[in-house]
């Protein structure tokens, strides 16, 4: 009998395979939990990030890692999933065109799933509420809503164990999350941000996600170990 | 140019192949809506209640009709997904066996990046509070937090469109259903409500859904249409 294994808390994280999430993997395992790494596959314009999350689960200990299918890419409505759509290079007023519709609401909802079969008490994820995109499914209060909505919907709850959504990242700038995933030992050369990145996982450099990226290494003071295209 | 169609409100609605879906797609083409039917693939033990799902867009005038696949069934955890847990085939107390860990959280949040995708401002749902299997994600507090989340985490919502979820039958008994069905010209004997129904689409009689559909064609004072197994 694995005594250790027996006492820790289970949680899903949801893993990107971009900075944020390999950081909130990093806190979960330091938190102690037992870490099982979800990541989607839902109509990406690349693959190379699915591979990242991959390595960064088995990097940082995850025992257990599921790449889960959402189908309705064919659906389009989003530059990071329709490649009719340019991805900008440049800031935009609004919610920018990379907006995937409801994608953290389908991300967390599945994940609500995954953590009830899989007897998990806790949901990590990476959301980020200042150097982000602006999306509306980052921000505090939908976070909360979610919780109130975690509360009321799963057998779990009602027999009073709800399912904890933690979203360490949710007040920290982009510096921060980067120096504290440093000290847990995030190897960030893994991580693939770019909305836009090669086969090879390497980035453009111009799109949001990458200028917010490069922005936070140079804001904690640190070498950025991103692999650019140029 | 068909000038109904632009002006209809177009609606995402959730359509499994069972009685009340089936009379909440009725209800929705009454109330004028541009119906696009939305179903899941997500392990049931049968198809019949897909095939069933498709016959009723088709029949009750849906324009479109797409089935998606949650690929979480292998995981396990309900006996409506995992073949080694029986369906039980008398009342229990609590939430029973064939509750599915957090369906309708996934349903609902699939539905949100569909309806925001199609430009829908609507998305229909059968669940039933009273004549229903006692699941948490049925109730109405329930709804009303997805709501409550629905309105934080799309962009149409931040720019002033929030998407409605309609819960037409939620405080309706189950032989209200019928005879508001009836009167839209619902045909029951194409609805498969049944936990284990066989290829064919027959019911078993016995398990929750089958009793509680039955008692509601009593209720109603109706002939009862199901195919039965025995």
């Amino acid at each position: 009998m694995n005594r250790d294994a027996d006492k820790a808390v289970r949680a899903v994280v949801l893993v990107s395979g971009g900075l944020d999430s390999a950081t909130v993997l990093a806190m979960a395992r330091n938190d102690g939990r037992e870490c099982h790494g979800l990541s989607f596959r839902y109509g990406q314009r690349h693959d190379a990030e699915l591979s990242a999350a991959a390595k960064l689960c088995a990097a940082l200990g995850a025992v257990s890692h599921r790449t889960l299918t959402i189908d309705l890419a064919g659906l389009g409505g989003s530059a990071l999933t329709d490649p009719d759509i340019p991805v900008p290079e440049s800031s935009t007023e609004g919610i920018p065109v990379t907006y995937v519709p409801a994608r953290n609401t389908m991300f967390l909802s599945l994940a609500l799933g995954a953590a009830e079969i899989l007897g998990a008490t806790e949901i990590y994820i990476g959301v980020n509420a200042l150097d982000y995109s602006g999306y509306p499914d980052c921000r505090p209060a939908y976070i909360e809503a979610f919780q109130t909505l975690a509360n009321l919907a799963t057998k779990a709850a009602v027999e009073g164990n709800p399912i904890l959504i933690r979203a360490p990242l949710i007040n920290l700038g982009k510096d921060e999350i980067i120096r504290r995933g440093l000290d847990l030992g995030v190897d960030y050369s893994q991580t693939v941000s770019c909305y836009q990145a090669d086969a090879r996982g390497a980035a453009c450099g111009r799109c949001d996600s990458c200028r917010l990226r490069r922005a936070g290494f140079e804001a904690a003071g640190v070498a950025d170990p991103t692999r650019y295209q140029h």
